[in-house]
């Protein structure tokens, strides 16, 4: 048993312990969103028709490195209930994120284990680092999630084109499962930043809280083609009747100057014969369609944020009489008071929801307020 | 990336981990309770009916500020089964506590999550600070639990009458919904102290083990209305078939002197139409009803201590048919190694059942040991 | 609140902080194991039928002592499905280990509270602390886990035989039940170490790690009589349609030597009309029979290890037409980065299943690849 001397300690994200002859390193780090949300019974009818009251998420998180310094992990553990989708999956996943990477170089990582697909770029931003209380609805219709697999990271740059290669081969179910069949999933992303890279992997957070002296661009691009999918949303939702092949193609476009913030993403979904039936009639659907967000903010010099957002998701002709078509045009205020570690989050949204084979549309709005607090 | 001086530690509470700069402070606990407890099958049929052989408790809880020292949180992890309410909801509660408090000053605080709402004494006192093995049945019967919200803390003086105000605006649903309809829940309590405060905030453990030189006296008054309470017991139990209106109202009284405690509770709660029945014909109900707790002891100097205790739970004529008076008369006896922290509780009680409309008693002996571990 | 002086630090199993004064030790550790596996259809067929892509165990860990060195604590907390054993109970079994423990001195320790019962040896040893990525057939299909219950251990020695002895009284139920009935489980254990103890406790741990300079034997013998055991392992598995004794023998033995290891392990079950049927004419049974085990390996200078695994399990004539004779033959390659904490384990098995009451046999062969990463 190795002992006794002082280990190093870090602060700056959670509490990080090096022992001595970095046999170890463990970083500790909790966060929780602390959220009290209302919803309107309609744009004329302002009386309540729902309250959010609740803890979003509260999550633990391991980090560090064992044996050598290119040997990491990263662990997340979820304990809030729509953390564990358990009411989709009716059983608790607690385990978010569980990998072991190994760092060849620089340039080059490797990882074996459960984490984040190489998605849209504001699923792939950590839910601790957005600048309003959640993502937007595109991103909730479309996204990728986690998925249990090997990934592979490789960045480098092309004279002052910087770029990020992702992939992955994993599992095709998502968090969580015991065994699957052969259909994996493969996903693919590249990221351009023809002005360099961002300060402080400023590309990951939303909000300028760098405030970038240059400008900045990130353009990505990815791709997921999960075989024999077995869920509605591929790697999240309820369990189809049916497996089927799931396409989804992502866009996005990222600028960062002077605390102004601009990002975009564009997500298109497709799956052949999207609604799977089983014995009693009942549906389960793929949502095939599209979606697109627009999301833009100023950082006052006092940490205080506006941000506007505009989200729409619009299902394709098959869901004609199951999915409506959504808009949010949303209005927050954040103030940052430890950086995205302690903000309080604040959000107006008009929702508007549209049948694709009809004109009454019906809508309604939504408040949060949100303390977002960790270490 | 800050770095690379110690913290500061502390070690009376857990383990206390301060960043240098006071950046934020992490304090890191676990407690658990093993439990080993018989029942007889009757009064006079000593045959052993059940057994109750678990883990009780294992709690995991992190606490501290971050930012400033004003800013604070409470984070509290519950994993045994019981704990998480599993057989009750269907879904695993493993967060019991995740607030964040803000002290305006040092008799005025603010705090949004969850937590424990100011209730009856024996609920708000933490498991981890009982001189029995568990609390007793008026608590486990009438008791308001946890819940999301709004809490606001006061506390000053009147010469020498110091007093404590609490309020709770929260959902009303209990621990770990992801949503609720527009019927909140309100709670408020008044706590006096006429003799001035507890050692050691000693008004919220059991026992005097801060053997008081004076007389000390808390008396406190809660009242809780939970409008549209969608669980039989409000925040708490199993989902009634439609929801109540529920008034609860509670007084303590606690003296502690030079080894000796005496603490007493009244509990009453209402709701009109108590009983809800589905389609299919079955019952679910509020407990309408009252309850009274009378409990005393005394802590010899070599911290072994004698506990009595007697606690009836009667309900309203609505319940005739349902439910029955109980009554349990115990003897405890509790040896503190460290404190509250590391302690052997033993208990033997009798317990006697009696229906409204009948007098047919029955009764049985329950006994019980518990060690309590933790830092 | 007790303040200030550093703590001693401790970083060989795990990270150990123990406090000035002695007033607790809290050693924390985490490991995981990142699986790949595939199955084939058949022996002929090698398409493959299922895949295993999945974080098998993700564990926290908390040990050492409060109060005195005499007392001390483990806490294990388990947060993958599998682990949760969430399938075959219905609900999250997070804790896994949640023991108090008092050593009267070097030979004699008592413990009250949940841990593995003193069973066959291939359980006894951690999953941490194995060679190939998993236990064999033979332990899955017979071993007695985890019980809540108080545990007797005791070792000592004849001149130079040295022996343990191992007692439980256990609920029978396994892990996380709330109450059970009268019928407990009873479980005993003698090992004989007729060469003297291991080199670093390595009679509990895989592969020959410590390179034995002398030739090193561990004999072990287990009973267990759980009576009135509801479910189809006793302490495991789903819950059996009327409850039954079940009676389990156990036999295994362990030789090391300079980089050698052998272990080999029998276990018999018996139970009395192991089939139980409910009403609508479901079948559960408990498996009855027995089983054998044999593993060998040798470990090189560069700490890469050759293992080789022959495993049957064979039910008794009662369940002739419910369960096969299942035979395993592996060959597996290990590399050892930090001992057992860090290594990359691989295996290459061919599985036989053979009906008793026929000759068709079918076969298919399991590759799998494992990171097991952890301090």
């Amino acid at each position: 048993q190795t002992q006794s001397t002082i280990p190093y300690f870090t602060y700056g994200k959670g509490l990080g312990i090096t022992s001595p002859d970095s046999l170890f390193q463990l970083n500790i780090r909790f966060r929780m969103q602390n959220r009290l949300g209302l919803r309107t019974k309609s744009e004329s009818n302002l009386d309540i028709s729902e309250v959010e009251a609740r803890i979003r998420r509260l999550r633990l998180r391991f980090d560090g490195f064992v044996y050598t310094k290119k040997l990491n992990y990263v662990i997340q553990l979820a304990f809030t209930r729509s953390d564990m989708d358990y009411d989709d999956t009716g059983f608790p996943n607690v385990v978010r994120d569980a990998m072991v990477l190994y760092n060849f170089n620089k340039h080059f990582t490797i990882g074996l284990g459960q984490t984040k697909l190489p998605g849209n770029r504001q699923r792939v931003n950590s839910s601790g680092d957005l600048q309003l209380p959640d993502r937007s609805i595109v991103n909730s219709t479309f996204n990728i999630d986690r998925d249990f697999g090997l990934q592979l990271y490789y960045n480098n740059s092309i004279s002052s084109l910087y770029y990020v290669l992702r992939g992955a081969i994993s599992s095709g179910e998502g968090r969580n499962f015991n065994s699957s069949d052969r259909g994996l999933a493969y996903t693919g992303r590249i990221e351009f930043l023809p002005l360099g890279t961002f300060t402080n992997n400023g590309d990951y957070f939303e909000g300028d809280l760098a405030r970038e002296s240059k400008p900045k661009v990130s353009l990505g691009l990815s791709y997921s083609n999960n075989q024999n999918a077995i869920r509605t949303g591929g790697q999240l939702g309820k369990f189809l009747f049916a497996p089927r092949d799931i396409q989804t193609y992502m866009a996005d476009f990222l600028f960062k100057y002077n605390g102004w913030a601009f990002a975009s993403e564009f997500i298109k979904r497709n799956a052949n014969d999207p609604i799977t039936v089983n014995d009693a009639g009942e549906q389960r659907h793929v949502y095939v369609g599209h979606g697109e967000n627009y999301q833009g903010s100023y950082l006052f010099k006092n940490n205080f944020e506006v941000i506007g957002r505009y989200s729409r998701v619009k299902p394709d002709e098959d869901l004609i009489e199951i999915e409506e078509i959504v808009e949010q045009y949303t209005l927050g205020f954040t103030k940052y008071l430890r950086g995205h570690r302690v903000k309080l989050q604040s959000e107006l949204t008009y929702e508007n929801n549209n049948w694709l084979n009809d004109t009454e549309d019906t809508g309604s709005y939504i408040v949060r307020f949100q303390i977002e607090f960790g270490i």
